[in-house]
């Protein structure tokens, strides 16, 4: 592999599915690499990648307590924790891991956060609050993380929050792929709003589909948001997409597509199943089709098997992006761009 | 008060009750002063203190937002949010407000901390862990905090982790106030571990009291750990002093007090209330008498009406280190001794 | 007013006209309260607002050079440099006087950077670039800038490589001010590409007018991108929209919108006015009726009375907001809003 | 090894004794490590382990001046300086050399520092003073020292002081040894004061022998301070521990504990011998037998051939330490523990 | 005054007298102040100046130890130590004393240090030494001084070491005064050696007198180092300048300004009197005439009265500085030009 | 080469030639270091070294603009850019490829800046100004600069101004090589101001040539200045040397040295040809015999070609600096030294 310092994977306690996914197909890649170069013996290439052992503890206090119960020292490791809810609980957990790596001499700590919390808090909205996202970034800095991972943040921009290096992965293809089958070729793209147009318009490239952008404007009264659909809906399936559905206040408006003539068959493609109760009912609407998920957030059995809802994996794409790190080759065109 | 700032005293949402009593104090002292000084009219000084007006919101994904209501622009602002249960919730509030004062450029802000979180986690009390007092500390500092006033943390060199000025606070006079009665004068302070025995001998000092010190040593099976009291509890009432009480474990120990001598009539001292139901439950041992906390933690009524629990209030000790650190004027004569 | 440091405003080479503008704003600004308040003498109400003195020098060797010609201790410093052409001579320029208020113990440091240099750099648009945007915040805090001020920058986010506050202001209202007449009623505005749509719709609320989006996309060979205009411009007068003009490959693609409908009278309200030859060239092409910008950047004679161009100033907007910030008022109704 | 940067030894001027000694036992385990793998050619482990060379001088105006004698480009260096008196010197020596290390491109700069300076002003013991311990760690980190290593300073929590990582060992084991005969059955371990009682437990627990503590309080008067003996020491030898000697205040105490009845038999274990006159007068007191101290200092000839004077070796454990950190393996079991 | 914070001048152990003096003369400059301005009542105006209460301890184990014995919360501290001989003690008292004038919530600390240490230490002279003065200035700034203020650093570029602004002063004028006299008007400036050149062409200025270098060049042998006289120095008073005289290597040359031809009477201008025994005893050369230094160092009885030595006093110097920085007025004619 | 860390030279668009030759070198240091040493197969050692690919664009709007146009993890960069006019376009495109490397994981990043800019900026000359040179210092530590290597600064002690390792090499022996022949043993360095008389004693020591310098008094009337020649120049060949010619104030001194006596042949030694056409214009004075530059500065061909002018190249120095400094070995025989 070339490479100096063993590679050694860690999970929080937040999505531990995930990262022992990513193991395996870590493993995949250092079989089939010892395989193809069998002369190579550089640190680590004839020992098989597991998942590094560690345990996080949450007292009764509601403290969290985390230890690394193997050594680390002059590894580089990677935590896997995306910061799903409970947020602060799973981000204060991955604060603490990094401290906790750092002092126990780690060579470099990368952060592997599939969901980056705080992500949408990524510019004060009005006077007078945090810009949080930059508070995330700001902690994980002054705990000396060296590398950030995540995936399709609300905002690229986030990127320059961090003077670490950071590797923008993006679930688009992974939820693309579930739409191009003939069936999608009377579709389109929908924005939900006009902020989530560029993102949009990715899948829109990718899918060569027709772009739609809604558009909530205030109304005379000054109170009243009325939801205009800009472009061309009329007897399209629309594929609406967005980085994460949370609330699911996306899911309130489909019935303003239909209005304007789009065939009332939805879909969505969403890459963090942050899946609210009040999400989970609102896909009892009839128009509703599909929600495809990523499963960069752990779900529950209920959501595993709910009928409506497909989750597609990227554990093969973090693991391909890992090893390459690690390997000292390119990842540039495993991630997001524009 | 010969100030050029604004004071502003916000409260973040873990203690809004201690918070209001803070701000009345403030007006208390205000009058007073304006009453002896009617020349003063320095910034502020014809104005009530009220309360800052500021919002937390917590979102149905977990995520914390908090809005800060009114101007703060070069104004010296005071947070008072102690970081109890659940704690990392608290924490992140916190810390988002002291981004979100920054932000809103005001002078200069103070945490207060009252009750300071993962403050017995100050040093790794075995490899590889975190040191998370430190974590927090570093954090507040990140997003520039300028002071930090905190009650009784477990221990002193936690000052040490900050650059910025700490007021370490103590809630020993207003605790040991309960005891300066004449029926305790055959008492005896016990400290419940070794590390608690600095703490309890200031108690002692303050009470003139004979300090006796719990002991727990591993036996010759290198497993079982046997509780060993060091000094002369005979016919003595114990108080037991501690930082904290959490879990109660404390509360375990305390018929072996009795087995050496004690008298069967127990007492507690301890600063901060975290009371979890199984402490709560262990309070129904007869040998209990009472148990005294403070109110740097927000109780609920199950607690305030409890016939065993005392709770004494720190309030206008809080009130008066603000006002005169406003003020300029020394507070040596508050602030934690050894 | 109620301050305790001097206000000094100073201006850089790029944009002495604004500059002189915003100190007579700001005198006319004093005169009014000082009526309105006789009784107010805090330091400096009774002294003219003047711009302060200093002397930047392009050495024959092309280094820059800077004086401050007065004392500015513990005064309250303004800096106006906007960063417009030749940009990194600007730039330098910024950083400089800031290193030299700072030695010269200036109290704060302000640098109101009416054009913000790098903004569309504000994210890896592809691997290996620099994120140059987050450069310049990177450097301005490292030279202790104290807080900035600048106009319409590309992506919000930019606020948050800053630890210290930002003031985003808006040209918007003075911009879509040009356009509250009734020959307006039946215009839409148009975002140049979906990266711009949420801005636009901002512009689309202030007027209350429909909102199109512009929308490259690659064609089946890989190669080609082909406009699509998405939403409803049919004999509408567009009026598209953007923060900087630059190159003007924004005036290249209005051919498409009159080629689907639009009135062949196109309108442009663009913040910043970096005007280039081919830009000026391109005005030319008759669709074009008027390009209203703002006085962020100096504007040469030739442009100044460009028949086609109309300049909005934002002097007063940036008096007020400096006023304001000195008096430790509030400035959230003058701030970008979302 | 499994290393890749050379491992280079330095001593400064403090113990050269010490440093000598370590290399000595590195070059052991290196030649035993090569004779159990002789297929490792890692880097340097073919070539013997010797002393760095570099130059300390004082000049005759009391500035010093440090130089490195041989190339430590991209190596690992372990720069050994205890910080005992004149402590000053010691430390600024120290600081000086990390700086040239670093200027010099060392990859990582280890600071060994047997006896940490300033340990005991770990926090403020009343109001206005400085944290010493801190200010030494916060100059350590702002010179980038890459790690520290120390005995047995005061308060565990000083680890906290520095965000590298900490190497916290202790001498307990070496000076316990010395007690690990029959005639000590009857001892007792005597914690000199309350704040010691935590670090006299770990000994106690480590010989399995009861614990006393002593305990000065102030009297009615408010002035005299009187010691009490917490715990039962009638017929026992008494060991007393302590971190530091120094001025030796803790041998004026032992009257007291004959007078409680203890055997007029005194043991001292104490792991920093900074031996100032006063208190090597001291121990002429009949009632002293051994004051056993380990080598973190250098001794003078008069203290190595004292009587009463037992020095055991830290040498073996600090080379074995400098070797597993410097093959990355892990070393949790020779550190300090709770 | 117009100032916000009192004015608070402390001194460390290094020149109290030095520091009483600048008091007095502040004391003067207030009084002076006030009958020029009666109605002045900014803060602190009507209060004396006086020396603010501090206490150095240097303990018995040589560990030094400070207090702060007033109130210096929201003040200006001032606290001047030259750090002369003992260097280190008196530099980490210096440090000390900054960590706690922070920690109690002084408002901004400057740091006057007379006489800067490690001053001719301001790089490498050869390759992996450190650079010391730089080491002094990376301390200051982490311990968070807010101003430096010292007298005749040997390089000015010491300035760029810190971030924080610094006055460089110098006591040219006061030195340069004792020759203002008839009988130098057949002087010539020597500087000791060709770094000193930009100095000693200072004082030329000053005097208008020719300028005269002093040269050591390696001879053929490559050893052997001979003093060369550059410039005419014949029949003429030779009037040696430099920073510091420490161990007087600059007493030895002067027989080689005799053999070129200069009268056989010499004086030395040298502003901080570092004088080691050697050059006490050296200036007993009958060649010598008068060394004439300042006080920026405290100097013992047998120096005040020596027959060869004149002090001329900077106290004066350095209390209208403190006054203006404390006002907020122009120092710019009394810091060192160029 | 005993190295873990892959090599890459790469140049931004300042002087490619230069660095197309130092790549050149470390090619032949790779292949007879292969020969040499047949047995070594570290990373990259049997690859050819050739310069990395990466891409500066000038956008029309002014703005810089880099890529990197190949894998850079985990690599050791070498980035050659003399920042030369238009210095501020040549400094920012620097500091961006340094964030464009550091955010695409190179391992450690070295900026070659063989011109270092404003680096006669080092001190404030007079109050309120920059000190320009530490600014540039504070920039490129801020995008965390590995190391910084760069050529004959004006002043040694800009070394200190950067915390990270910096190697200080000198085209001295290039320039000073071309007057190793006998008929310049009649000549005599000279010193142009000053300042340079340290600079120019290391020529004079080098080619054991007498020492001149020129000094500029102020005369009576306190403004004209007046140029004296310290020093014997009588029928010498002048050799002027300086760091940089820029305007070349200094070929308008040169008849001053004739008029004293100097044979009127003058030569100068000049490291940084930084040519205006100014000096170039000056050049036509007879006095003047021949300018000797270096080549750390790109020449346009009417430099290349002037008969006047001789260029002498550091490459092959360069080359072997940056051999040395990637394999671990001494460099220290071929810096800058005093």
């Amino acid at each position: 592999m070339g490479t100096h310092h063993p590679l050694r994977v860690f999970s929080g306690s937040a999505n531990r599915t995930l990262a022992g996914q990513v193991v395996q197909h870590l493993e995949t890649l250092r079989v089939a690499h010892k395989a193809a170069h069998p002369e190579d013996d550089s640190i680590g290439i004839n020992e098989p990648v597991t998942l590094g052992r560690c345990t996080t503890k949450c007292f009764p206090d509601t403290e969290t307590h985390v230890t690394i119960d193997q050594v680390v020292r002059d590894q580089d490791v990677y935590i896997i924790q995306p910061c799903s809810p409970p947020v602060n609980n799973h981000l204060m957990e991955l604060l603490l891991y990094v401290d906790a790596f750092r002092r126990a001499s780690a060579h470099e700590i990368t952060a592997v956060i599939p969901y980056f919390p705080y992500a949408r808090q990524e510019r004060m909205a009005k006077s007078r609050e945090a810009i949080s996202a930059r508070v995330v970034a700001t902690m994980l800095e002054a705990l000396r993380v060296g590398r950030v991972i995540y995936f399709d943040v609300h905002v690229a921009a986030t990127q320059g929050f961090f003077n670490v290096p950071v590797d923008p992965l993006t679930a688009l293809p992974a939820l693309a792929g579930y739409f191009m089958k003939p069936e999608f070729q009377d579709a389109a793209i929908v924005a939900p709003d006009v902020g989530r147009a560029k993102f949009a318009s990715r899948y829109a490239e990718y899918l060569k589909l027709p772009l739609v952008v809604m558009h909530k404007r205030r109304e005379d009264d000054g109170k009243t948001k009325v939801t205009h659909v800009v472009g061309d809906i009329k007897d399209k399936i629309p594929i609406v997409i967005d980085d994460v559905i949370a609330g699911g206040s996306v899911l309130t408006q489909l019935d303003e597509l239909v209005r304007v003539g789009a065939r009332p068959e939805v879909y969505l493609a969403i890459t963090h199943g942050v899946l609210l109760p009040k999400a989970l009912d609102a896909l009892a609407n009839p128009l509703i089709r599909r929600l495809v998920i990523s499963d960069t957030i752990e779900q529950p059995p209920a959501v595993q098997s709910h009928p409506k809802i497909a989750i597609v994996s990227v554990a093969e794409l973090l693991a391909k992006v890992t090893w390459r790190i690690h390997s000292g080759a390119s990842i540039s065109d495993l991630i997001e761009k524009e």
